[in-house]
């Protein structure tokens, strides 16, 4: 069975995901697309032969032809869009931030319970990193002992020089690493707290970069985040996992070594599509396998949850300078592991 | 246009590529099978619905719901079965060797000519690893400087306790090296000697393993290529050139690194699969967009020609222990590389 | 001229700088010994013709054939040591700490400030070791731009199982980083916190083993060390400094690549021995050099009580739980970098 | 006891040499210099206190003040020198070449047996590296199991544009790795070939750079040396030691890790004085403590000869393009192992 999928929105990401679809993976076809912006939506469509034009994304999802559906718009969009998939029963892909808040996200929760299925995935890419995955491989072999401490780094060239605020340092940067350590750990964070560096000269007025976010977990692992998004040489993401019994940590690329004038160098990936391209392949072909299988896979609607409520404690961590608590209610046995 | 292929040989190499057309890729459909152990080939058609099990290759090149064959049989039939698709004017992807002497390469080369067109792809997928690739970019874009020298070890953890002779070290394995220069430096291979280093203990009794082949390129660039097929810690894999101004080496891969009792270490590829899996979905990618299109790419008859030509060469140096030259003919007009 | 030193303390480390003096290092002899152990002191002379033995270190400070004094007693005991060295006007190393509280400490530099000259080197090699001082020059030669982070690990394998409390982690371990980061910046610290992630059960009934000591310089920058003094799998001391071009980082050390059962690996340091070596020597090296020269090198009285300022601080936001801030007073001109 | 040192040939090496012996390590002092050219030698007399000059070298050797000999002259003086040194009973240690042809370094060979005692130690530093000294312990350890292969590269970043000859990548280059594998595996070598890749555009007009060296050992581990002393970027020395279970390599070295611009790199030596400084300073100490004690250690005057004799035997094979067997004598029980 070939998935026909529904994209709304169709800025970059939307048209990487469509050609991810389209001409990387097996399994799936773009049936529709939709966006805000219905003349870019229309351009897209003009490009892929046999694809239907949406005005809205209510008609999209409502569209017999589209059997799941896959939402790429601005992340405020993201719940209306959801509530509506799991409304009209159709298995739903949805980029992070599942909801801007934790309310919104809370809302999605109680909506696909009501509905009696999970029908909902959240794009938590970084869970098919091949490098991830042999760290979480390594640790849970024991190979590091039981884990103490974690140091990450998550760092960007740049960002837009409008319109990206210290806010989003948390909530479109560590958010990443907000879900990453509750499935590599397989525990809740229970604690937030937010340190401001000296802040480089070359982010936005006004904006406090880089950023450390202390994490601590359930157990008392602390995790350590440097956020850094106008790091200027590349895009690094760095990850070192303390154990009793030694560390893990993400390796560097491979690719070429090159040595001239007195070097010896490796290349630091330009952006986040050289970085995890191959995640976002692993995570679309998941997801296609498991539509078309009628199951659920990867991080669903109380992973959104649950970073959209630790994004929200760490903002709170931020503006208050001081360490938040976290209270994270009791995972409802509709989102227990073995249904994955 | 979805491509459906034919696959003749089903074994390891044969299953693998099924997988990969069947659950990795996009473009294909695996249409029909064979093997000449008809059972087997039973079993694999069993387990794909709608795929029809042929008795002979002759029998699924003439299926017409065939639209590209695959041919993953023995060696010594290749040259047949490529013969057989060319005279029926279909799309061919061989897995190397091409034929199993020049001779029978040239007759295939000469098939092809008479038919006027480009059919043959040859399974040589190191051209399409990600890391020889950046090496190639590097190289290409002078960062090396003019190219002077190339270090290379091929080291494989064990062969099969019978059947695998010295000679196989050569058409076997470095078999892949002999294309990977000629395509890495767009020139010819001028002559080549092998050398006989103290044997290791843990091969079959009278095979000599390791064995180091030297390759003289038409430019002068000297290549060494340790071919080492039990050398029992891992499937590794290096290759160094050093120009004029500095050296490309391939990278180690990247994972996660283990700090643990003293050392700090990183995953040597156990196999080929895990070494070259990339590669190989590139190498099918490209051939079943081709195919869809209607044209050529990738390493054609000429290359497998090439290949053994200087395979041969490399066999009569291993024999008479000297320097043998290799007279390669002129490449025709037809093989040109505007033509891919 | 060789320099004729007094040796206050034959223990471990004491006995290790006398064969740095003795075997490894030119310009140097050792004349005489004492220990609050006399018999250990005794031994450490037999083994050493011409040295004499001395029952107190007044009495080894007062012999006229020692010409500098290195008091490599237990810590407790430094000041006093130090204060009669500076009342004889001799030239005095000594180990860190140079007294165990700030207030000792001051009263080394009011002393020395007395005596009228710089005579006090304090024994923090890591300004002396080949890896810093490589970071350290590519920080001042801009290649990572304005610094705005750093990362910081100290690891033990293993500490011995009584009498090292959680304060030791401080005022033992992180002492290092704390003379470290105001060496490398070249700028004071502001305020401290210590966070307690989850402990590792290795370390002693009642030790919190890991700490993560955060130091905020004058500047901004903050610097997060990791001091986990039961790490178990060997001696690793990482550095990381972030800046607004680019970072730089502690290489892992030479030595030789193993290649074995699917693993490439590096040795990691077994102790402090093999990891400071070569800065002991170069420490050691350039003390003697200044005292025949009759200036001062290196770490002084004034860095000695920064330190030791800034260790009390540390312990007591281990113990408060809060960041405190560090009030220090300003450097005396005597003090200044010029003289140095 | 501080052993007297006189040195004849005070060029870049000689100096280099009196500044380790003067500054950097204990045991030892110049006491006397000559030169051929002597307004040389009498500059670097007169910035030495209590240095004598002399006219020749013979009467430096006769001085009764001079303990031991240090000969870093011109290469085609060695001899003269060294033989001049047995006569006297006095112990010297002798740059490598120990003598420009096998004949003359076996002459000494013969005069040192005649001697009756061991007095000779030639400059092979590379035996007091601690990479080639960590992979030598590793091999020993078996942790690559029987050798069977070796890789090596001898990379200079240029070398003088004039007088600097084709047979000197043999003579002056290559001759480090002929010590080496003799040290290394403890075993002759038997045979040797040179190949010629393309050559570089940038070497002096007539010079074939880089070269292939190609070492047989006694026991068929085979030996590839690349010889390419105008690499330009850097100097770079490469081992890797092939095994039946593993491999054994020269890890990169330490220092700092730079990331900026989109690479992660690390320094290449800029030269021989920064990659071997640590061996030469081992190589002296072991020497001036051998001396002190009336004892030899190190390389001798046996592997001055072998070294000359294979070196003979490698510009035969160059210059002949075919491969050369050495017929190495039987070790002199005189120069046994066990008396080292």
């Amino acid at each position: 069975m070939t998935v026909r999928v529904g994209v709304i929105g169709t800025g970059m990401i939307g048209q990487d995901h469509i050609r991810r679809i389209t001409e990387v993976l097996p399994g799936g076809q773009v049936a529709a697309v939709t966006d805000v912006d219905i003349s870019r939506a229309g351009q897209v469509a003009a490009g892929l032969p046999g694809v239907r034009l949406h005005q809205t994304g209510q008609d999209l999802i409502a569209d017999s032809d589209v059997d799941a559906v896959l939402v790429t718009s601005w992340g405020a969009t993201h719940e209306e869009y959801v509530l509506a998939a799991i409304a009209a029963g159709k298995r739903v892909f949805c980029e992070k931030p599942l909801a801007p808040t934790a309310e919104g996200a809370m809302r999605i929760v109680e909506a696909e319970m009501a509905a009696g299925r999970r029908l909902v995935q959240v794009g938590f890419m970084r869970r098919y990193d091949p490098g991830y995955n042999a760290l979480k491989d390594a640790l849970d072999a024991g190979q590091a002992g039981t884990p103490l401490l974690m140091h990450c780094a998550h760092r960007n060239p740049s960002v837009p020089p409008y319109g990206f605020t210290t806010d989003m340092l948390i909530s479109d940067s560590a958010v990443h690493e907000i879900d990453l350590v509750r499935w590599l750990f397989d525990e809740e964070i229970a604690a937030a707290s937010v340190l401001r560096p000296r802040p480089t000269s070359r982010a936005s007025e006004g904006v406090q970069d880089p950023l450390v976010v202390l994490l601590e977990m359930a157990s008392g692992i602390l995790v350590d985040v440097e956020v850094f998004v106008n790091a200027g040489y590349g895009y690094d993401i760095r990850a070192e996992v303390v154990g009793e019994a030694g560390t893990l940590a993400l390796a560097d690329a491979g690719g070429v070594t090159v040595v001239q004038q007195g070097r010896r160098s490796g290349r630091v990936p330009a952006d986040w599509r050289e970085r995890f391209g191959r995640a976002f392949d692993a995570e679309f072909t998941d997801w296609l396998l498991a539509v078309a299988a009628g199951t659920t896979t990867g991080p669903g609607s109380w992973d959104g949850y649950a970073a959209a409520l630790v994004t929200d404690q760490c903002l709170r961590a931020l503006h208050t300078g001081s360490r938040v608590a976290v209270t994270m209610p009791e995972r409802p046995d509709f989102y227990a592991k073995v249904q994955e």
